[in-house]
């Protein structure tokens, strides 16, 4: 049969591991797609710079336009990171007839609408298994395996260099600052490290996940997020003391029994989970996902989320795909894009019921407690369990930790009555809290 | 687009959950699928029989024929029990240009190559998802998400009656016939447990998926599998005492560096988990299967491994892939049947190296310790850890268990040392041991 003629966007980390697989592995890859893989060009700034795999200079160029002319390049794999270049070449290689394979998943969540469109219009594929949880095959599970269930919810541990951060702070006792340079250190984090420790990058995953799921549109900016940097040892230890652990999460509840289409609420945030739970063994650089179906109840993926392997074998995945055919076809099915037929509305997480852990630095004197639970009362919050040890010898009547776990409650009445505990005068210190999973 | 025509043989607890999705989730499977799926024949062997889904009457034969003769049904439901009825339907349907999804993991297991054989020899396909793990796609992700890999190894909770029982005895201290018992009660055992609480059931799931991840035949009959039946409340405590607890994994090991093609190792046994892994979180009836791959690393999923609609949501995905097209191309591709183009020879699982967990029951004696370890140095056996508790008053001089952890030993080295441990004076009762995961 015709090989698949394939082009290679950018040849990084990821793009080595691709070349590496195509180069090396290609008589297991034709047996597995009924065809060879062929890689026939791949375009990079610097042809000369010297790179982790033997690619044979003479398929090595800097023009995209060589791509785009050659008839033999039936599908491009673009792992190049960025957003603007990136969605030039990717329409481009749309136009000219090229399926596209991507690694890039701020591409799609910023402009998922308009690359899926271009694709339709050209009768192309956008396969992007590696988008979202590297290795990890949660967009063919999505889009496939649990095709005959309604999704009810996803719950994600989708970036790993806060997962690795927090496994350090809250296993090896390392502050932030000394388990962020680990990080940087194996090859984690980026020298900078904001996106993926501010919640950003998880919600740029959420936001992919979340239109393959429930099928509605998901722009980036409504999933309300808060990142790890500022979790303390503290907060840590208390949790550890209660049974839980702290865990990035991307989370995304449907609710059918609201509007007619049903309504979908999302955020990232730090969250509190037993150590039961299948989540919080989770460590190190690793991902993993829950997700609840009508059908299937309960079922949970895990893997690399990340890195050289592990996103070349879901990117070559892909490749295979489009070889047999498959992809094509799972394309034309997939509820991403401009159109939305889903009816279901976006609603602000502040309205999620949820527990809550909250930790007030009080004043170590009579009726503090009293105010404190006076005031959460007043709002309607009702506490599961509180827990207060006795001030350090020396340090009585100075201020204390006084660490509450609540009932369930709305998010915003929540937020609102620890407002309010901020502004009472035994309350020393700026409150934190962290949401609970159920 | 023209509907996908299904017909539904058998309509016991798997087929009344997929009758029900078909009838009553049939504008969201058309979305999904791109067109309609339209059951159009159900054969039962009792029509006027009560059922869990209202299936129109009109539907309802006792007749095989009926389907084979129709050219509006494309695709037939296997969900009987039972292999030989099974096999000959199959083999008629196929032989009648039906494709066949079915959940028949002893028929796959049994008579695999001569039904995908005869699917070959007509061009049509036979699809399985839901035939191993019920609700988790590990059909799919062998095939397809991980279709870039080498697989290394499988390592899968793949019996939920099992792990109900085990969970019941580990963590809630009942005792294995307590266990059984509410598994009955609850529907997770049936009334004889004996394939599924003696490894076969989980046997005939690891021959599917061995097949599958290494393209190699694997006859159930060389996969050696030992039980949870005599696991004893004593074990499961001294396995907690020392971090572990005790699950019975289906596990498959591949070795490249052997024989050209490489060798591969099956066994079905009760072995100790670290608490710490993630697979010992794995409770009650779910499953949960570990793979590794030389690209991806270490990936796990985990889910309903059985159940009405678990097993339904797999079965009625496999629907929507052959009405998408999908399945028909991946079905071309899978390692599968009588052809054995990988060069993999199997060894006998007795040559697998691993750690040990060892009780021996033994005289409150001087020097029994000393002839205890010098009978494993003999054979190479080296102790990790060693637990013995003092006897307890007024039982001194009789006898007291010891508990050996070993450090890695070849299987049969090991076997060989216990039956020369068992036949010591000192020992007072045949040894139990189990393997210990790395």
């Amino acid at each position: 049969m015709e090989p698949l003629g394939i082009a290679l966007i950018g040849c990084g980390t990821v793009g080595s591991g691709v070349a590496k697989l195509l180069l090396e592995q290609s008589d297991r890859l034709a047996a597995r797609a009924g065809r060879p893989l062929a890689l026939r060009r791949v375009v990079v700034r610097d042809p000369e710079r010297k790179r982790a795999v033997d690619v044979p200079r003479n398929l090595l160029s800097t023009d995209l336009r060589g791509v785009l002319a050659d008839p033999g390049v039936h599908v491009a794999v673009e792992v190049v990171g960025g957003v603007d270049w990136a969605r030039r070449s990717v329409l481009d290689l749309l136009a000219a007839g090229k399926h596209v394979v991507t690694a890039n998943k701020a591409l799609l969540a910023e402009h998922g609408a308009e690359v899926f469109d271009a694709a339709r219009r050209h009768e192309r594929a956008i396969v992007f298994e590696a988008s979202v949880m590297g290795g990890v095959p949660i967009v063919a599970v999505l889009a496939q395996s649990l095709a005959a269930n309604q999704i009810l919810s996803l719950q994600g541990i989708l970036n790993g260099t806060s997962n690795f951060i927090l496994t350090g702070m809250s296993e090896y006792g390392r502050s932030y600052a000394e388990a962020l340079a680990e990080a940087q250190q194996r090859g984690y984090a980026e020298a900078d490290p904001t996106l993926d420790v501010d919640g950003t990058d998880a919600a740029h995953k959420l936001a992919i996940l979340a239109q393959l799921a429930f099928g509605v549109p998901v722009p980036v900016s409504v999933i309300d997020h808060r990142g790890i940097a500022d979790i303390s040892q503290v907060d840590l230890r208390y949790a550890r003391e209660l049974g839980y652990t702290i865990k990035l999460l991307a989370e995304a509840w449907f609710d059918g029994n609201g509007q007619p289409g049903g309504q979908l609420a999302l955020h990232v945030s730090p969250v509190l989970l037993r150590h039961s739970e299948l989540l919080a063994q989770v460590r190190g650089p690793y991902n993993a996902i829950r997700v609840q179906g009508d059908a299937v109840g309960d079922i949970a993926l895990y893997g690399r989320g990340a890195g050289q392997m592990p996103t070349a074998s879901a990117v070559v995945a892909d490749l295979i795909d489009l070889a047999v055919g498959r992809a094509q076809r799972t394309f034309q099915t997939l509820r991403f894009g401009s159109q939305d037929a889903s009816g279901i509305a976006l609603r602000p997480s502040a309205t999620v019921r949820s527990r809550f852990y909250l930790r007030l630095l009080v004043a170590d004197r009579l009726g503090v407690m009293a105010d404190v639970t006076r005031t959460l009362a007043e709002r309607g919050i009702s506490i599961a369990s509180v827990v207060q040890h006795e001030a350090l010898e020396g340090q009585e009547g100075e201020t204390v930790p006084l660490v509450i776990m609540t009932h369930t409650a709305r998010t915003e009445e929540f937020r609102a009555a620890v407002d309010t505990l901020d502004r009472l005068g035994c309350v020393t210190a700026p409150s934190v809290y962290y949401p609970v999973a159920e």
